[in-house]
């Protein structure tokens, strides 16, 4: 990735390039809370997505996955939050269809011109009407500062609206991505209950845009972890228009190699965010594991410790317990000698050679007592590396995942 | 398995079975309360063991399993609670066998008699002094009667002693089995942090002992998930006696088959109970998966149902969230098809073809409000099932995994 200083961070979300406007409004699917998001593009554009590895797919989840084979082009995104879609058969299918066909009759475009996204409960059919009703609405309020709202109506647990976005020079014109995304539960390495949209106004040709999306997600979305739970619903979708006026981004090249970090920053921004952003969470933690046998193995160890109850549940409070960690390294698959286990925590060794270093308790209960803190753990089998955000689980996690339905 | 009529369950533990005495005692090792529990045979008996798969094992399980695999007999089981001796190095590795060899003092037998066992904290050397002075008054505590309190001064978490025992005829003539557990917490498949031990006065061939051993425990103490993290410590010993004077049961014929149901039973039992007593459990739930393309798949479905944490944590909530049972369904990596899954509670259908039946949601908080409930998934793929014990995840859950060691 070049430097920081290649690129600049803007405020602002999907609306923040060039001929992208968006809104968010209420549909009445909620209680009193926007439910519907459109964003749409000036002009027809290249477009790629990622979508859930979940076996069980979302009605709206199929529809953008074969429209984008068939044509990977679109001009709008609509979104709806507190119904999934999923798991609710033909009429779920047909419903799919049928909100994009609204929403292509209320921006007067082409239906196979429209994505649809859903996200929230599983198994309940989707209130057709509601949206169908609310569309025209959603539509008229389409504004250049509309990323905002849009970014609110997505929203399920989350307790802020996540944005991004950045300018950056492409074979030496002006271009920004945008971007917007939601996801608080259901957080689980190869993407998770998220949905991300990222718009920009560079020109990309389809095949480099999907190879783009592709590599961002998978230094992204695909290393965060917030409950282990992989999602029925979960799409990251990029639509990239053009009307910054470059020569478009080939899959070879340096120009690709800038439009690929930036797009990565933008993911890892959001990424951030929503582990920060997971429900109940008082601390982000990174893992970083090293030395492992290979990258599949240093994956297997950082997922593991990631997603184990008990590790997470010493993180929530504040107990410096490694014991629980290595642990967890020691049954996660991985080839692992246990005296060569190290164990770092911000850089300061806990374990090493498998055992105590004698690290004073009352420093490792100060690190973790931090909101912010690294894990290192070094296996000195081999060379591969791998790095993973995750966060503790706390009371309030297990408040909010009790009642949600109700 | 023979029906339960072929057997009767009896009062007590350990020391059900003739020649066999317990004690359990403090050694200081935890603050007030009992730590120190003995297990002695009056004669040597054919031992058998199964321990973690953890690639991290304590310095007791490694010393278990070399002694049982010199030679498959004991006398004796000694087991401190308070401290794993995991992770500490070859410190740990002396201390355990200086506890053999303090034990084995006080009871005036051979050291490679004497079986280590430890559960608690990992990473802290082992307060061997406090256990050597102990061993005296331990030894001279054994009683006929002292099962309880064996199984008792085992405990970590746990609210309430394990113990199982059974009688049944082998070969015309009465024997028993008789068994102590403990486990709370770290409880995944392929063990758990529990420590079982059962004795019997049967008379069983060593080979015959092991392969019973291993058949019971894949059948409970594998099919059980508190919190999917497994322990360094998982032990399961069995002792066989002999006094009885039944013909030696071996590893063909009808009377393995009774003494591995039997063992199996009993097992059973046990895994239950430390199901019930789990961290913070509320709710026991019996998963049974049929229709897999293979047992493993079925295996894997279980799995991931027990130990999703939306799953879970719905079930505390009673909130009928059916759609994160098909979620977990959609991601376990099983072979499945979307529109073939069909999900029962309690034998009532509510999802099919993977679609909601339209079961009242009343009907189904009903019954996920009850203090123990079965879940029924069929994948209709073929004839693979498997079943797995688990439960909730409660606010107490965290609550005690959050300063276990403060």
């Amino acid at each position: 990735m070049p430097p920081d200083s290649s690129f600049k961070w803007l405020k602002g979300g999907v609306t923040a390039p060039a001929g992208f406007s968006a809104s968010g409004t209420k549909a009445g699917i909620k209680h009193d809370k926007k439910d519907l998001a459109l964003i749409v593009a000036d002009r027809p554009c290249a477009a790629a997505g990622v979508f859930t590895l979940n076996a069980v797919k979302a009605a709206p989840v199929l529809l953008c996955r074969e429209r984008l084979r068939k044509c990977p082009q679109a001009r709008a995104i609509v979104v709806n939050s507190g119904n999934a879609n999923a798991c609710t058969g033909p009429r779920g299918r047909a419903d799919a269809e049928a909100t994009a066909a609204a929403a292509a009759a209320a921006l007067a475009i082409g239906p196979e011109q429209v994505l649809v996204c859903s996200t929230g409960t599983i198994g309940i059919p989707l209130p057709l009407a509601k949206i169908k009703a609310g569309l025209p609405a959603a539509a008229a309020a389409l504004s250049r500062a509309g990323g905002g709202e849009a970014a609110r109506a997505i929203m399920t647990t989350d307790t802020v609206p996540k944005q991004a976005a950045v300018r950056l020079r492409i074979g030496g014109r002006e271009v920004t991505l945008g971007a917007m995304a939601k996801g608080a539960g259901m957080i689980a390495p190869n993407m998770a209950t998220l949905l991300v949209f990222i718009t920009t106004d560079a020109a990309v040709r389809s095949g480099a845009l999907r190879a783009a999306l592709s590599s961002a997600v998978s230094k992204s979305f695909n290393r965060i972890l917030v409950d282990g739970d992989q999602s029925t619903n979960d799409t990251v979708l990029c639509l990239a228009s053009g009307l910054a006026g470059n020569r478009p981004v080939a899959r070879s090249g340096a120009d690709w190699k800038i439009f690929e970090a930036a797009l990565t920053a933008v993911c890892r921004k959001l990424a951030a965010m929503i582990v920060g952003d997971g429900e109940g969470v008082t601390k982000v933690v990174t893992i970083n594991v090293a030395g492992a046998a290979s990258e599949a193995d240093a994956r297997k160890v950082a997922r593991v410790i990631g997603h184990s109850l008990l590790v997470k549940t010493s993180w929530f409070g504040a107990d410096p317990n490694w014991g629980r960690v290595i642990c967890a390294v020691g049954y996660s698959g991985a080839r692992v000698a246990p005296e060569k286990i190290c164990i770092a925590y911000n850089g300061r060794a806990a374990v090493e050679n498998g055992m105590a270093t004698g690290m004073a308790h009352s420093a490792l209960q100060k690190i973790i007592s931090q909101s912010e803190f690294a894990i290192e753990v070094n296996l000195n089998m081999g060379r591969g590396t791998y790095s993973l955000l995750t966060c503790d689980l706390s009371l309030d996690y297990v408040k909010i995942n009790a009642d949600y339905m109700t």
